[in-house]
């Protein structure tokens, strides 16, 4: 069995990291760690955990941490980067779902997260964790950054576009929508209900953190720098993201629709949809599926993809605990087979 | 591995057996009906099976049905009194989720659902499919009537005071919310979401057909006949039944607590929470738990019980799946671990 | 044109009084205050004001205030208390929104909100606003104590029956559900988007600070002490309470509706629905309306009352305009003539 | 007083020209049609119109149309052609909700609606009801065809940049999210509650009937051809609309910002946000407003806008009553000062 660390367990991906290990047949969660609730049972802030998790928050641990085959942060930026290098010297697998490691460009890190970068070097053998990009290196990977949810739903629609030459120009718009537990679990007056639930709006318009994510990894698979226009907006759900991308491209509908399926053919969690068929948040909520529709609406050589997932599955624990696996040897899906919660 | 037939499967509760059986380690789903959609992939009306069923909508044959090792009806009332006959005649056990077998009094079945029944003989041999209340003739039984999902949910919470004799009064009070997935998959203008969003409802007040079923069940628990107030509300949710129930009864609140939590030691879905805790229904969301906590507001005689299922789960098809694994002699929880999907 | 001050306008009852006022013919509102927020354009805290409002959150300030023809506190409790014995000193008429003057018992008050009350003197002349009860009283008023939101409707659900001789018993029961505006517009993680919606709960089973205020106005009414079983929910809405009422009667179904048809025929905003129709908290959303439906279910002898009110209308800042309309010799529905916004 | 009929009253658009009209000081409904609901009281389909119109549905009849002073068409499209001649020839004044009289292209009608158009004659003398384009032609016209929703929302947000020669390219992209009620009241599966909360997706990608509708706004305001890819996304709320357009410019963002400040400087229901806000749904939810921002993310070159406006309201209803009371000679927002119900 597996022995599992989480740091940072309150939040809801800390939290979707104990739903989804509660099932896992190899892994088990030995310790979870919070500085604010230290103390509290797990299952007196989740009550969905009682009966299943016997766990109390702990303060985190150099030491006991090391003793796990794994540790999962579900921290916010700037935290993973203190205690990450202690694990990893220790030869501790990490897998960080925070920002920390996700940059190459330190300084670009720097400049979109307002803080200095605290172990540059550490960023040289971090892994993206992207398993349709990258399960090869993810493998091996002592350090793994798993991917932001907004990055997880455009890259992987945009993938088969940039590796397949159609793409006419290298000037790509991505509008995307996120359910409300994307934005986490702090008490601010703009999550509130009151304030989100029965509205829609864009937000982050003139730049957000997850934009020189995204060019990276898509520049990466491109060979080429790529610009991106890149609209966030704030759905009234708690859970999902949708991406429709447009591209402009040179090529028939039915090669695009070839270009997809051939791509994705071998991966487990993501669903290229047949002609026609559109996806939507709630046929993944709960899953690690990615289901991926490619149009090309009236023949005018501009490519529209849609793109879902659970943002807290495939969008950050679920996707976690698949790099999980690919690290240890296990088949990618174990522990991941839970279909969508529809209706 | 056990091979179930599905007679029914467009519905909801239809599609959550499905969702359930899917990760069952015994059983699988082999042949699913539809007189509507026969020819219809299952994964093209629900796309959240897409990869996980190759099963294609039949019309119902009775010899394919009977060869199966359990048929589950998951139909409108009416439609399983007509087949299950047959299927009860050549051996093969039958769940039924729609109300045909719920009433022992076929009159006032027939009053409450406005139609003859076809085979009343039957209805003797049928057992109530709550676990928590009859697993030894459940697993002996050929043909069970799973309950409605109000009826678990009250029936659950008013359970251990009725068996308790703290009551001071068989005059009981059931104020209970479902959400809407309960009102089924039919194109009606009243389950619009422009009609049901952001909004709140009682309905039913002056007469529902699960009062005749709860007051039979609390009855027969009770020895002695009891008269419920029964008034259900539609809460713009698709998953979940709060029950808040009100009793008089001659006991101080730890006793209540002590009753309660006795009562469901060795129920491994029925939670009491502890005293002060209330349960939510998304703490139970896809999950086959009902979550019960009791009360005395201000010392006054008056008990509130509050009580939460998942409608589709514990409510319908999880239960269904419970009185399987129970008619099957394997454990009762085996494919129904999933942990409730929060936030 | 009356001269309208608002004190804590910064929530969601000052921000419901901007909205209603700002369509009043008679009433302007000409200041606005909040200690946090002073300075801050009121269009820029609530952009729905942008070219309707010019006005700036300003320091509460005695003199400024007592200048208004009209001052209505929008404050969290204990804070009106502290300064409205300034104002009616000096002859400006006050409309509280908070509890503050709503209980006659200041030892009770005192041990629900748990703080000591400074002007118990002030109690004496403060009257309960509420129109359907008192609108003789508030008529003469210089200080009225609107009531809680959960309290109108709860009480002008009961009235009638209170007043009618009808009822068998003083021992009733409120189960009521509110939209989470009520609230407030607190950051808390509790009413977080992601914590409330897709979810139902009962709260403060074991005693809610409205439960005096309720027993307090009908034992008024009945001439003689109630005892209230009440036990409020959230509903995963913005606006809306809902409140289904339970009473022992010795009366005919149709001796009941027309016991309410009468007791309400002079009243504009409550509407007694036909016999057989339900209220749903839509139908009067945005308006100052209260739908009230009265059934016999089952000819049982218990009376279910169904009542729905806009929280932040009727159950707040509509009810206080209300109020302000009374007291200032206007008709009572002037500027409160909005049709609720369905769907 | 003005006496108007609506044609069509049953569906949503048809209920909000009922709350908007029952407040115009001007105006009154004398008259509302519906075949299928001839006989029913108003009050009875929607209760919230209860105590404020007494009318009954009557079956369409051209003599009592005719004898108002103008007729508002909230029919399914192919309803109105048929009647509207009828009243043309008689001189009442049409507007006409649907889409029958907006594309001025009968054989692009006619492939788009899929049926013959039976007056295109009529077709030349319909005014497009935009009054912030077409105030002036609106004023004198008989017929005005007044615009979809989505092209509203749309072609408010690109018309400043075509107009203002900036535009690098007529290559637009327009990613639109609409509430439920703009799919209308018809009793559909797909439009249930529980098919559609908790979710989102795109949908009508391939092509939408407010394709060819905004190209000719957007190609007439510009003097040449556009090429427009959108895409329309259903949200889980019921009211509000959302565009986000995209649009290559070669200008600053201070240009932007002062262009469409300049643009809608006379339009009292176009607000442009300040630079650097942005709209939300709720802001304008049950109010006429249509709420715009302009931003160019990172200096690329890449202008991005974002527009929300109420579908019932500008999008469809309180738009018509902004042309009535422009082809009445009233001031246009007469009636229509309700301010957005936020929360």
């Amino acid at each position: 069995m597996i022995s599992v660390g989480i740091v940072g367990g309150t939040g809801y991906t800390g939290a979707e990291l104990l739903r989804l290990l509660a099932l896992h047949p190899q892994a088990r969660v030995e310790l979870i760690t919070s500085r604010t609730e230290q103390g509290l049972r797990v299952a007196d802030l989740y009550p969905a955990f009682r009966g299943c998790y016997d766990l109390t928050f702990e303060a985190p641990d150099a030491d006991r941490l090391a003793a796990c085959d794994i540790v999962f942060f579900a921290t916010p930026h700037g935290v993973a980067m203190e205690l990450v290098p202690t694990l990893i010297e220790r030869g501790t697998r990490v897998i960080d779902l925070s920002a920390d490691f996700r940059l190459d460009d330190i300084t670009s890190w720097e400049n979109w997260y307002g803080q200095p970068h605290t172990c540059p070097e550490l960023q040289k053998q971090a892994v993206y964790g992207l398993p349709e990009l990258n399960a090869e290196a993810i493998s091996k990977a002592q350090l793994v950054a798993a991917p932001g949810c907004y990055p997880t739903a455009v890259t992987l629609g945009f993938l088969p576009l940039l590796r397949s030459g159609v793409l006419a120009s290298h000037d790509l718009i991505a509008n995307a929508a996120s359910g409300v537990s994307g934005a986490g679990r702090q008490a601010k007056v703009d999550n509130l209900f009151a304030e989100l639930n029965d509205s829609f709006k864009a937000y982050g318009v003139s730049g957000h953190r997850h934009l020189p994510e995204i060019e990276q990894v898509l520049g990466a698979a491109a060979g080429e720098p790529v610009s991106l226009t890149f609209v966030p907006h704030l759905l009234p759900i708690i859970r999902g993201i949708h991406a429709t991308l447009y591209a402009s491209v040179a090529a028939q509908a039915d090669q695009l629709q070839a270009i997809f399926e051939d791509f994705y053919a071998a991966s487990p969690f993501v669903d290229v949809l047949p002609a026609g068929q559109l996806p939507q948040t709630r046929s993944v909520k709960g899953s690690n599926g990615c289901r991926i529709a490619v149009s090309l609406p009236q023949n005018r050589g501009k490519a529209v993809i849609c793109s879902a997932i659970d943002n807290l599955v495939k969008g950050a624990s679920g996707q976690a605990v698949q790099c999980m696996n690919i690290m240890l040897g296990l088949s990618e899906t174990v522990g991941l087979d839970a279909i969508a919660l529809t209706p």
